[in-house]
């Protein structure tokens, strides 16, 4: 196994083996999709930024948020492949666009204000 | 472009080259990720199950899903990179995991049950 | 217990007994808000929205959404204690901004439009 | 504008004014709060914790964080009003549940350890 199309195949199947596809409509697995998401937030949210940047190292920890990682992927890859959805080329188109919105001179300018002045929804 | 491994270069590269790296902790990425999975969820709300699965035909929402999920994969192979974690082989296992605790014949038989009868979270 | 003042007295009392304040940041409460209602969607995921309607006479899972909309009003409580924030004026403040957004006049007509014709994100 | 209930009757009015009751189904409701938690993540989410805890004093971000609490509001509110859900009590009871599974003394001895020593999860 090593890339997204054969994950997608592998998932498809699963759902198909299980009548599953009847409950795999897009909103369904967008719900899916976010509550994997907040299982993975749960094992950070206490954490420091420090303590989360070790965590794989955890050896209770690590084994778990990984397990999430997974989840996520698998709910992701379902819904685009409902959708007929490419996510590397809807990805890297959008990393296109936001390169045109976020220009690397103005983004380390600002990135060097917020690191030392103050906070920044951005 | 066409392999998470080649993505993950791309994104990674994008921080470095705007100086983010040093908001990209793992519990600020899962915020991030979750950030986005908020927007897409915003996208499907109001539609029925129907209409989400037609979602991709209406020339005004589709464009704007498939930058969501463009949005979501950026931020979730970005976490996957920072926190040294193989999306596809995590996944991978965590089917094999699923496959042992949902045996095909017993899901078969439970999401009978489930379309027919009653709801259910599982 | 009747008020939200006195709900958020008590979960005050319940963190500090604890020594939790020490993990109460907001940004730690606003991804365990995410987490608990990641938790909700859980529930609701799978089912159609017929039986969504339907889920408190559901003796399984009525009990467990009810639990989890108490889970995410105590983090959506204490986030706002420890912000400072009145959340009924808030949401108040918020609603009149909404009106004046979304007049009662625009909205039916373009709800009638959405509920016929097609689907929308807004 | 003072109490829970006085705020279901204005959310619900608001909604029944715009035919948007069609829309508010518990499934379509819990979207809806998951994107407006999705939102105040992304307010947050590049803060360290300490910017995080001086948010409200920031003149352009203070007002965004109240709002999004409102939008969070709104909708929890009125999803609990669909659902015939009593918050403050459906939270009261969740605190003691919780307070038998995390007692006082348990609690403070397990948040000194995480506080000094490593991450956890729980």
């Amino acid at each position: 196994m090593s890339s997204i199309a054969e994950l997608t195949d592998l998932v498809r199947a699963f759902a198909r083996d299980r009548d599953w596809e009847q409950f795999h409509t897009p909103k369904n697995l967008a719900m899916a999709l976010a509550g994997e998401v907040g299982e993975l937030l749960a094992e950070l949210q206490w954490l420091t930024p420090e303590q989360s940047a070790a965590v794989m190292k955890d050896e209770k920890l690590g084994p778990r948020v990984r397990a999430e990682l997974g989840d996520v992927t698998i709910y992701l890859v379902r819904l685009a492949d409902v959708l007929g959805v490419d996510l590397i080329q809807a990805a890297t188109d959008k990393l296109e666009d936001s390169g045109r919105r976020y220009t690397v001179e103005a983004a380390r300018s600002s990135a060097a204000k917020i690191g030392r002045d103050h906070p920044s929804g951005s």
